[in-house]
């Protein structure tokens, strides 16, 4: 691991970059300049660098970067090169698509789903059971966790939040609608989508307000 | 409309204080200083009265804000003050979650669903029924829509965003994990999950790395 301190702004382009290499690679293409990578990323070429040169470079003057390299070291960077371990709590619909999404791809297994609704228990999504919240407590212990995704509603959130603190669960995916509250120790990420159409709605209001009819 | 260029980092944070202050409301709380405000959301007070100037202030020496008016305000700023309409392309896991989501609360109403699968047609979510994707050419042209909400896959999504800008929809909430090409017009907003878990990968890795056992 790196010592060094990388800013936020930075870490937050990281996966973006994983994403073009990664479609890079499909398409066959083994070398690319940053000149090249910047128009497709609409980014500049002096951003990329920049971005880059934190992790120690890796391009070469006159040869640009050697794509396969540069996506697994980014992938080094990100963690993606362990598999890591997930759970879901909250098997509504947003639980159920995401236990359908392809993390796999980016080294994450879904290992359990659980709900509180008794209706849900037995049923499985891609072959995973749904198990009762009530055996969470003894799953996350016995089982390495890497991460928890919590769908369930904000009113559930906080509590079920403190618990996987409290058994060890050091990573909360939350797509819950409220600020979480755990121990330091706790890496937390929001998808908070309501807040997502938000800002949409603020940048379409903004811009198109005016263009239309009065009401 | 303000004429003002407001920053992006700004915007970013209406959203917050908008969910922060309809808490408060739902709480009865009527009215609420920067101070008070600041040790709920964990930002400074003088974050708050500086993002909150953007916007003429709100606030009164000595009294504070007044909850309601405040909510209401970054609501109208936000455009969340007008009924506005979504649409859903792609019926799958991740479209029907979204689609049973309460964005009614934000002002949103989900007018329609398409998908290309003929065999989710005439199904329904949410009393909406799911219509193939050759009718929506015709739908958007006859019915007002604010936003369209991508949850297609990656190889499509493009080429139904271009389609999209042609037929005059100018706000885009795309969850396809791949960047749209369309006209300056057009306003989009990414939600890309796999992104969203990296960077929690990120932080998760490099917080508590050291402390796992060596493989």
């Amino acid at each position: 691991m790196q010592s060094k301190t990388i800013s936020s702004a930075v870490i937050r382009r990281l996966p973006r970059y994983y994403r073009y290499l990664g479609e890079l690679l499909e398409n066959g293409i083994v070398r690319i300049s940053s000149r090249e990578l910047s128009i497709r990323m609409k980014v500049t070429a002096s951003q990329i660098r920049q971005d880059l040169n934190n992790f120690g470079g890796f391009g070469q003057q006159g040869y640009g970067y050697n794509v396969e390299y540069l996506y697994q070291e980014i992938g080094k960077i990100l963690g993606l090169d362990k598999k890591q371990t997930m759970i879901i709590i909250g098997a509504g619909n947003l639980g159920q698509a995401l236990a359908n999404y392809d993390f796999e791809m980016i080294g994450f297994s879904v290992i359990g789903i659980f709900d509180a609704n008794p209706r849900l228990e037995g049923l499985a999504v891609r072959g995973i059971e749904i198990r009762n919240v009530d055996e969470m407590e003894a799953f996350v212990k016995s089982c390495h966790v890497d991460v928890a995704t919590l769908t369930v509603p904000k009113k559930n959130a906080r509590e079920l939040a403190a618990k996987l603190d409290e058994w060890g669960v050091r990573a909360i995916w939350n797509f819950a609608p409220i600020d979480l509250i755990v121990s330091d120790e706790v890496c937390v990420k929001n998808v908070h989508l309501n807040e997502s159409l938000m800002t949409l709605s603020y940048e379409y209001r903004n811009k198109h307000a005016a263009a239309e009819p009065e009401e």
